[in-house]
């Protein structure tokens, strides 16, 4: 199932693609794509897509999780992305945060925060926990996942490396965290490490990667994660990134207002973000 | 006032403390201390508490404010401090994340992670935002404060530093947020960088400060952070630790199964915590 939530920031409804790729509406059936929903996500199988209302228009899509917790982040996942970053593959998963604050529709625009000088992008492979854990075995590791998304981890460089001590200033600004479009269930990602992943600034392709080259994979940073804290429904991680984020770039190249940025994962859908100066 | 939130975890209720010091129970006026309820607290003050239900028997004291949004973390902010941990006083303040799901209550059990060895304490000042902002002047900062706390920022220090790259995971495990007893408005507070801290563990005394002697005071913080984000009503901010915490001591300190560790802050109240390895 895609599965997805659309209208108006703060006001989203919970909805369904049919095999059309038509949007229905599932408000009838749950409140929210957000918390204990997420533990029992199958029963909507048994619901005929057919039969729920058709949602006319084009409506917003928002983030495609409602009311996360935690906000997971893996830092330089990607051996060729640590090198362009300048840093050396980590020994165990770099973890950082980005406030939930910070989530946002896919197609909303990234907003440069006044002073902003290095705005940068990062495709990432995100996924959301349904059933909770805590010190969680990597074998039962993929039964704890409710689904998957498309992430960008829109990340300040100046202000993640540059302002005093630990990464959270670049990257919890509003709008930093857009995810979506869809929530896809497990049973249409039979490989979360076997996913083609790309990134483009106004048409020019800047990230094409694959899920298989991350150091640490899914199953084993549910497991390690847990290690530390009880994974909740509505919990969300994403990834890392693969190489081509503007830091790398020889001269380096951020976003500036007017730039358009897309991106995609194969399976999960695509983004598409305007530039826009915070006001 | 003194507002509190009582009752068993996840399904705590609003109260406030009367002249006499007795809880009674706010919740045929609000909902709960949290999101928009925490933008017009004064309204709060025009009950008589003598009029709101006595509450009976001793119950548990949950966190000060529920459904926190961001948990935003100073550190680094008593210059005594840095040098124990070995540290310069930062140029900017230094800001981590915990994650919402360590917030717990006053009187919680301390858990100490399984593999942990450096769990230690830090007695800190904690307010609260009402009133949303964002690029707020610092001279209209205090108004977008809605009452201050007591918390214990506790850490494990190995999961902290030596695990690879960032703070959270030594910050946000399960239980290592406490907020509380008591959101204190900020009519009672003067001056937040006017108070006496302390904490000890087993009765010995080990952190003795002030607020006085912040780098970054209060004002200043606001101000600052709202800089990279919006803040919003039930973001939380944890202010720093005075010296005097376990990892600083000759030879280090940390705790362990049965330590009790207590904290307060004048005006603000006590925590009291007894240790536990988790389960």
């Amino acid at each position: 199932m895609k599965l997805l939530r659309y209208g108006a920031r703060g006001a989203e409804k919970p909805g369904m693609l049919d095999a059309k790729g038509q949007l229905r509406d599932l408000s009838a059936h749950i409140p929210d794509l957000a918390g204990a929903v997420l533990s029992d996500l199958s029963r909507l199988k048994e619901i005929d897509p057919e039969s729920l209302p058709l949602v006319g228009g084009s409506p917003r899509i928002g983030a495609c999780i409602g009311n996360v917790g935690k906000f997971l982040c893996i830092g330089l996942n990607y051996s060729d992305h640590a090198a362009e970053a300048g840093l050396r593959v980590p020994r165990e998963p770099v973890l950082f945060a980005k406030y939930t604050s910070a989530i946002c529709g896919p197609d909303d625009p990234i907003l440069i925060p006044r002073g902003s000088e290095k705005t940068d992008w990062e495709v990432e492979l995100g996924f959301v926990i349904g059933k909770p854990g805590k010190y969680i075995a990597e074998a039962d590791a993929l039964s704890h996942i409710a689904g998957y998304f498309v992430a960008n981890d829109v990340s300040e460089r100046n202000f993640q490396t540059e302002r005093s001590g630990q990464w959270s200033k670049g990257k919890g600004c509003d709008n930093f965290g857009p995810i979506g479009p869809w929530l896809v269930t497990p049973d249409e990602v039979p490989d979360p490490n076997n996913l083609q992943m790309w990134l483009k600034v106004n048409d020019q392709l800047m990230q094409n990667g694959t899920t298989a080259n991350m150091v640490f994979k899914v199953p084993f940073l549910v497991a390690y994660l847990s290690q530390f804290f009880t994974l909740h429904p509505g919990d969300v991680v994403i990834t890392g990134t693969p190489p081509g984020v503007g830091m790398g770039m020889t001269p380096p190249r951020f976003l500036k207002a007017g730039d358009r940025v897309s991106l995609g994962i194969d399976g999960l859908g695509e983004q598409h973000q305007l530039c826009e100066n915070d006001a």
